[in-house]
């Protein structure tokens, strides 16, 4: 149903996009991006639970509120977290610059950021850095707005797909930036999403709920979360489907499962390019008794540094893997539990058995390995996606010094 | 108050311990530990949560149920656990094996197993070194047990100590074993406690459980509670105190402080022997509104791979340890929390403070260092010790294959 289409965040009707060097980074390279919906658009997004929050997720909570919102201005190389009234006032002003040169209100803006924390933005620079981006907004400016919000990133993350509502053509794309951490930097998950579908906010809101439900908050690279965490939606609905005002709508089904689509295929990237990985690992849990039980089981699993040093070692080390159900709360029959790594079973009934060891050992050394527990205790399934633990993890994370 | 003596676990009245060489360890090192007080003893002991609980660990939970216990029977390089119905019946097996020797009932035997996990015990072994251990039991067998139930610890853990409950001099011993985890063995947190002193079982099972979450609840090496972790105290009442049968008890304080510095000191030579740690943190989060959240904030910085890595790197990044507080669902005033690296205030209402460069570089290059919280909301405080992620831990837990 969804054609994979070139574009990125600009391929749906009414967007515009640029990317720039403020000056933020050391490195000299892009570091402020502006997407802008040529209409207003239903917007909708969800925010770190990180009580720490930073300045721009307090000020783009309130610019969401109303469902509506025109633009994003996003800058890296500065988190403009732990930054008390300055940092507020610095993000306000982000969002009041942006709003002037796009002849909108404060309030339509949505204000993001990534980088060191603990230091406040240069706003001279953001200034200069948001009239270039306004200035160079384009229908064809995706490639540089998606580099421009990278930190530790090693590749852009970016798609757009293309289905149809009713008969109607729909694009729907996004972009995303990596969810390591590294210091000086904090780095931080952020994912922008823009759609020419009509759809009430309330109704867009929810639709992004369950699919971030199924996709960022399924992944996990070092089990911390941030401060500056945000995933947004801009749709302008200038594809001309009719409005989607309900989640009893046909429609709502099609435009969710699209949305969802593009929020999977980012967090996977996410986690690819997770600081040090060099495994991907998708597990699954089923045969759980509820939801909540088989989100308990596999956070555990994908969370578990032992497990995740174990994959880097291209060893199936079948006891942690056991071992982190079982502290994970979620009801278990220790001797109903199954365990598969690729196609291979290694573990039923709670007990390891015979299996072809050449085959796992070949399945241990790919880079993209599935991990499914079998709790065989009822229907409920939750599938999560990791990267292993490396030297270099620990190299990034412990060897830049302030 | 309390007195520090030599004499390992069989210094208190009537206790004798062996280790032995049972052959369960390729290494040929000892294996098998056996501690027995002559006389019946009081027992109170706690046990792993996780719900994929060893054999050993489901036959100890029975046996401590009635309050009276004699001996404790524990192999090293072989947990029993998920070794189903084979696995129950051998660990009770060796229960009966010991008591048979000893002349008591089965149900006075206590029995601990770590090691490789989904493998059976071989027990023509167990019984021939449960044998040789029986008829080595000596009043000063304390080393050979505490050596014999270590897997990959690199140095054994024993304390004693000498007080006084009521003008009688009671004598209070401990051995543990470490908590990292390695394959193929699945290693675990055992720590065994025997005294003189003369106290009712439900009242012993009080203090031990107050010791227990103030020390071993309150460490953290990689964040993966095994399936065989178990701490047991064995209280024969040969020091001829009053006997102590109710927690309104004078002498219930000073027992339970005694208990707890035996924790303690056990706890954090656990953490001193992590796996590839190379620095020790006693973390601590204060004014806190609650316990609960003193706990959740300061759970959430010790089990921070992020935060671990930093300190493995000598980097004071009080980002990520604010961001772990963030995210550790304690109530949190991002404009009150402040923060100090031993003795240097970095952070305060929230945002990083001027301080003395030189100190703070001089603190992170030692090997013991405090971090304190203040969130300012309360009264609360918890205190957790943790140790670093270093490449080696990478190593030792990702270089063993199959």
């Amino acid at each position: 149903m969804l054609k994979i289409i070139t574009g990125g965040i600009t391929a749906p009707k009414g967007f515009k996009a640029a990317g720039v060097k403020a000056g933020l980074k050391k490195s000299g390279k892009l570091d402020l991006a502006i997407i802008y919906s040529t209409v207003p658009a239903s917007t909708a997004a969800v925010f770190t639970t990180n009580t720490m929050a930073a300045a721009p997720v307090i000020v783009s909570r309130q610019a969401v509120q109303n469902g509506t919102a025109s633009a994003v201005v996003v800058n890296s190389g500065c988190a403009n977290a732990c930054t008390g009234p300055q940092g507020l006032a610095d993000a306000q002003a982000m969002a009041h610059i942006t709003a002037q040169l796009l002849d909108i209100e404060d309030q339509e803006v949505i204000v993001s950021s990534t980088g060191i924390i603990g230091v406040n933005l240069q706003m001279d620079k953001i200034e200069a850095g948001i009239k270039q981006a306004v200035a160079q907004l384009d229908e064809k400016g995706y490639e540089s707005a998606t580099t421009a919000i990278m930190t530790t990133d090693t590749f852009p993350k970016s798609c757009a797909y293309e289905f149809e509502l009713g008969g109607v053509p729909v694009r729907i794309a996004g972009i995303a930036k990596g969810s390591g951490m590294i210091h000086p930097n904090m780095a931080t998950m952020l994912c922008f999403i823009t759609t020419d579908a009509a759809i009430a906010p309330p109704v867009l809101k929810q639709a992004l709920t369950e699919a971030v439900n199924v996709s960022f908050n399924m992944i996990s690279v070092d089990g911390d979360s941030s401060t500056n965490d945000m995933t947004s939606v801009l749709a302008n609905g200038l594809a001309g489907n009719a409005l989607i005002d309900s989640i009893d709508c046909k429609d709502y089904a099609v435009l969710t499962a699209a949305l969802t689509e593009v929020c999977i295929y980012l967090a996977k990237q996410v986690v690819h390019d997770g600081e040090g990985a060099t495994k991907f690992l998708e597990i699954t849990v089923q045969g759980a008794e509820n939801d909540v039980d088989a989100k308990k089981a596999v956070m555990a699993i994908a969370k578990s540094p032992l497990v995740k040093t174990a994959f880097f070692g291209e060893d199936a080390n079948w006891g942690r893997i056991l071992c982190a159900v079982g502290y994970s709360e979620a009801a278990v029959d220790p001797e109903k539990i199954s365990l598969a790594i690729g196609d291979v079973t290694i573990v039923k009934h709670g007990m390891g058995v015979a299996f072809d060891e050449k085959a796992l050992k070949d399945i241990m050394a790919e880079q993209d390995i599935t991990v499914t527990v079998d709790l065989c205790l009822g229907e409920a399934k939750a599938t999560m996606w990791t990267c292993d633990f490396s030297y270099e993890y620990v190299k990034i994370n412990g060897e830049y010094h302030t």
